[in-house]
């Protein structure tokens, strides 16, 4: 799937690795101890641009903005503040998230209409607009190319992340080179449909806001919408992408030709790869597990026992613990709602078939015990009544996601 | 809704209180260090029965067993093994579940038609039966009533739980004393549906198969039903009711008369007492939380947000921590897929509004942290959409749950 593309040596770079945009992040105050906390990102000129939101009733005021910006297909910047998610805070919070547009607009010279808003942090809780503002105008000065900007804006975005996350990829879109590159920050409440989740993305390609914004939905699709760590979805969830067009390539009207393939093939991996860094991320995560479920009879059957699995509670325990209790996993097939045929389903661990024809399989316990105490466990399940399938990857339940998640608030 | 009955003395005599039954527990080796692990529960002579029992497709052979056996509505024994939940043990499987019935058959002077079958404990194991028929036969010998019996069978079905449950409550039915009791066990894969949990009912009302359905049907939704630990659904659950007719009251005939709503009550009380022991006691829980939501369009709608809120992984670990971080609640709300009206939601901890007409209400953090930081916290949600409502049980989810799901298997 992923055919020509490049992406080791500018990774990096994300948001900056394409021509035409610039970055710059600051501490305002928000989050504690001086950490990175308001970023801004800005086109030379007025982008394309597309954006995919949270379907959360609670969504934030800043996502009712943003959904605005989206809308009209362009825009020139992104302005985004960390440890306060300015949500459930009524029309102050509406006013405050245009503010934030209003202001980063003037210092970026964009219209206020052109400008992504994003927060992502605690519920509840008002802006502190002196600090938000301050923030706002010392990041304007600090906008600017290169690793050290790019290190910065990718930081500035993260809650409970351990890592920041960047990504960036490059391919040729009718014979020009083009790139496409991305931050992302995940952690906590990341489930379908996108929860507590931000994803930048800024791409050289010239491409019209129609195809773009189909590109985006596919490739969400395929990534964020993989991806699960607790089942909560949050207010806040946004991915936008502004598009510069400054490769040079002719510009992709459609989602028709050869070319918009070629960089919706693109933009995929770069959404992938953050959607896998989220996960590995995941709060207290120690593994990945990619939950692959075939030979369903429908998409949506195969979805719901993949998600099931993925977010049963005594599954990403027994694989925290290296436990090769699949008998958790079998249960969990079992109330998933989907009618299935016991006798048809098979299920692997690590490529380990452990049960067939409604029954256990013997196995070689320690050959077992190897495949879930590796940090990347694949569980396949074959439902056998179909061809349907799906892939979900979430990560495994530990400790230290109820110590993260007793004590954020405190 | 409880009335005139009475629980206090007699409760700890569980499936004894009522006349006309004896019980027997042993140990026979399916859990480590001499645990009781095998039980046997017989009715002097054949009872009216009716059982409710897991609707998970990988259903153990003995809920299919024990289905035949609730559909003739007559029963003379209850035979229950901890320790091995003999699940997805194919055809064997279910011979070893009828052999188990035969052989406590045989013992009690029953048919093997008129024995009930529950197992639990680890899925995908096959019972070492060489085990399983000496336990039986131990614990014919044993059958006795009293207060070490009855203490005996309700730990002897224990998996995780760190306590027995035993309850039982009596009233007037039609001018005679009438007794129900009952032993539990739940602990981890508590949900909808009832997840691995057994419930072993009896009475000495008598009472025709068809009402005595009918009671436990309402009674199970309205205990069992309602309380969920981590969104997990078991292959074997199982609640079971004998009724010995020894109390001598008139035969209630029919769901119609007084007579048959005062046992419905009575045995409503039991099971109540028993579901919340339950979540009590869930894994690793520290705290009771009752997930009250109301005006909603639809029982329905106020299920699923009820449900959405008890299960997130997010709200259970701040409550463990004591943390106010109310947003996550109504995050929940948010994602449940009902359709919400931000600004008429209103959302309560311990009595104390957080939120209402869209944002965060000014409360005082002591008293709100005061009210989380209790060992029974009740959260109600207000939709403003209509007038139905429901309520849910669950528990925190700990440090504690994490260790003991982690290390189950090994």
């Amino acid at each position: 799937m992923i055919g020509t593309c490049r992406m080791a040596d500018i990774s990096h770079l994300g948001v900056l690795a394409a021509k035409g945009f610039r970055a710059g992040a600051v501490s305002c105050g928000l989050k504690r101890g001086r950490k990175l906390d308001l970023g801004l990102i800005a086109a030379d000129s007025p982008a394309a641009a597309a954006a995919v939101f949270t379907k959360n009733s609670f969504a934030s005021p800043a996502v009712h903005w943003s959904r605005r910006v989206a809308r009209r297909g362009k825009a020139q910047a992104i302005v985004v503040n960390a440890g306060n998610a300015n949500a459930c805070t009524g029309k102050r919070g509406y006013s405050d998230a245009r503010r934030m547009a209003e202001l980063a607009a003037k210092l970026t010279r964009a219209r206020p209409g052109h400008v992504f808003v994003a927060s992502t942090g605690i519920i509840g809780h008002p802006l502190d607009m002196a600090k938000v503002r301050d923030g706002i105008e010392h990041a304007a000065q600090e906008l600017g190319t290169g690793r050290v900007a790019a290190g910065r804006i990718s930081r500035a975005i993260m809650t409970t992340d351990k890592r920041p996350k960047a990504a960036a990829a490059r391919c040729k879109v009718g014979g020009v080179p083009v790139v496409v590159g991305g931050i992302a920050k995940g952690s906590g409440m990341i489930s379908p449909d996108m929860a507590t989740m931000l994803c930048f993305l800024t791409t050289d390609a010239a491409i019209k806001p129609k195809p773009l914004a189909q590109a985006l939905e596919r490739a969400v699709g395929a990534s964020f919408n993989r991806i699960t760590v607790d089942g909560d979805s949050s207010t806040n969830d946004t991915v936008a992408i502004m598009a510069s067009g400054a490769a040079g390539n002719k510009p992709i009207a459609g989602a028709g030709p050869r070319e918009y393939a070629a960089f919706e093939r693109l933009l995929c991996e770069v959404t992938q790869t953050l959607a896998l860094d989220i996960v590995r991320d995941g709060e207290g995560a120690t593994k990945l597990i990619r939950v692959n479920v075939s030979r369903a009879a429908s998409k949506k059957a195969a979805e719901r026992v993949a998600r099931t699995i993925a977010n049963s509670p005594l599954v990403k325990t027994a694989i925290y613990g290296g436990d090769p209790n699949w008998g958790r996993i079998i249960c969990a097939v079992g109330y998933s709602g989907v009618p299935v045929d016991t006798n048809r389903v098979r299920l692997k661990i690590g490529g380990i078939t452990v049960f067939e024809r409604g029954s256990a399989k013997r196995v070689r316990q320690s050959a077992l015990k190897r495949a879930v105490q590796r940090n990347d466990v694949t569980i396949s399940v074959e439902l056998g009544t179909g061809s349907a399938g799906v892939s979900v990857w979430t990560c495994d339940l530990s400790h230290e996601y109820v110590t993260i998640n007793s004590q954020y608030h405190t």
